[in-house]
């Protein structure tokens, strides 16, 4: 895994140079240089390499995975969405240049990840190339990550459209699970894999999403800002609907082992590292937190 | 004219549905049907017309070009960006929605503009419509609009990177001009139309483009709110770099002129009465405002 991250942190910094406006590439390479886990691009190489495809032929596309990643990051610190001012330990984008700079880095960062996908792409088709910005513009847009946003923000003001449970559900697959549903899709496209591939990484990306998301509300509930290099506690300052908030701390921990067990499951016969590291990441911080 | 801004409105209107969740697709809606002159979509679909090429094809790549100008009036108007409290008249999109869902449907408008030329588009290669998006994504970024827009705002602040004039031209380019000049590319694109026709009618949209924000600066100065339909005065008020603040009105006005005269001697082999239009629009109302 640690190989991946590095080429994914090496392309990330080679795939946007500073140059004139000297301001919006500085913000834009901020937030992105934040060392954190990728764990959207390693999803999608290590699919690739399951799937007996290139590494360097996905790369651009899974670096486009974090931009878009880092690209929602921006704009929920903003003061106007979560106003949070750290992340990754460090101070948000909006605290370093300001709002508005904050915002354009993030508009810049959605279309400077498609850019990077068709200028940096070796040995991809054109068809492949479609496909994939297709699938990214959808799970970027109102269909997909935007989507999850607004009904979390909605969700403080217990403004809801449909009943809590199937709210919270709707929230954690579109702002969270949609983009690692993304990472393992693009690397499908990337190995022109067939269909049945494409439904077994997808679910397994989908269980995946769904158990990350409800260990961050966990973690978000009963840890420190030096554990998570964030604010911590905030969900429930917000009034948030998490999954802590509607079932409680147990039934959080039982269901996000259940959804880790399931993912082993469906991706135990790759026998990859990569991915058993991943789920491991969930796993193992869960249980030296809360005693089973 | 008319035609073609009915065309491109209808189809506006149908691109996007309001789906569950409401308040976002509503957002990306509502800035979106303030009905203006769409004169990006027509650039794009009198381009097409001229060059030989199917209006019906090139409608989804036009009306994309109407999301992403939405996108950036949207953003635009933000209280950390120029606070607009209006647009077309009518109370901007964060008055309405709030800051958090203006954000977000922004951020929506950006890739679903995307996603319509990939879904809607017909009969375009999948060689063309990566060029489309290609072309897109780097004038929506940190090379095109979003470069442009951060220079304004830094202007505003007296941080200059280069000297004023300079950076007054890089602001008209980029901000504005870069949007006539996709209009046209795309309109290029979906004709498979020779280089030597993109660089004129590149040439001519970069001529519009600028005369089109010198008007605009001219405007802010000198008109009412019932005139525009927005706050008026603001770039003086912000200290902002302007054509008017460096060169004064009469030299604004007459460069203004100059830049439509060129443009006219462009495009007037074509006999497009839709271009003749658009030309028009800036010179009678300036030639109204101001007596020459």
């Amino acid at each position: 895994m640690e190989t991946l991250i590095e080429q994914v942190n090496k392309k990330l910094d080679e795939y946007i140079e500073i140059e004139y406006p000297k301001t919006i590439f500085e913000a834009m390479k901020y937030t992105l240089s934040l060392k954190g886990k990728r764990l959207r691009p390693v999803m999608c190489l290590e699919t690739t390499r399951i799937l007996g495809g290139s590494i360097e032929q996905a790369l651009p596309a899974a670096c486009a995975l974090e931009m878009l990643h880092v690209q929602s990051l921006i704009h929920d610190d903003l003061p106007c969405m979560d106003n949070d001012d750290f992340r990754r330990g460090k101070p948000s984008n909006h605290k370093v240049f300001g709002e508005a700079a904050a915002v354009l880095a993030g508009d810049a960062l959605i279309t400077y990840a498609i850019q990077t996908i068709i200028e940096k792409s070796k040995g991809l088709s054109s068809d492949q190339l479609v496909k994939i910005i297709y699938e990214y513009s959808k799970a970027a847009g109102a269909y997909g990550l935007i989507g999850g946003q607004i009904v979390d923000i909605e969700s403080e003001k217990k403004h809801f459209e449909r009943e809590e449970k199937e709210t919270l559900s709707y929230i954690h697959i579109h702002k969270t699970a949609v983009l690692f549903r993304l990472a393992v899709k693009l690397g499908c496209i990337v190995t022109d894999a067939p269909e049945e591939k494409e439904l077994e990484f997808d679910e397994f990306a989908l269980k995946f999403g769904l158990a990350f998301q409800i260990y961050d509300d966990i973690m978000d509930e009963i840890s420190s800002f030096e554990e998570l290099g964030k604010t911590t506690g905030k969900d429930k300052a917000a009034q948030k609907l998490t999954y802590t908030s509607l079932y409680g701390i147990e039934d959080a921990k039982n269901k996000c082992i259940e959804l880790i067990k399931n993912g082993h499951g469906i991706i135990d016969k790759y026998g990859s590292e990569v991915f058993e590291e991943i789920l491991g990441i969930v796993e193992h911080r869960l249980e030296a937190r809360i005693s089973c």
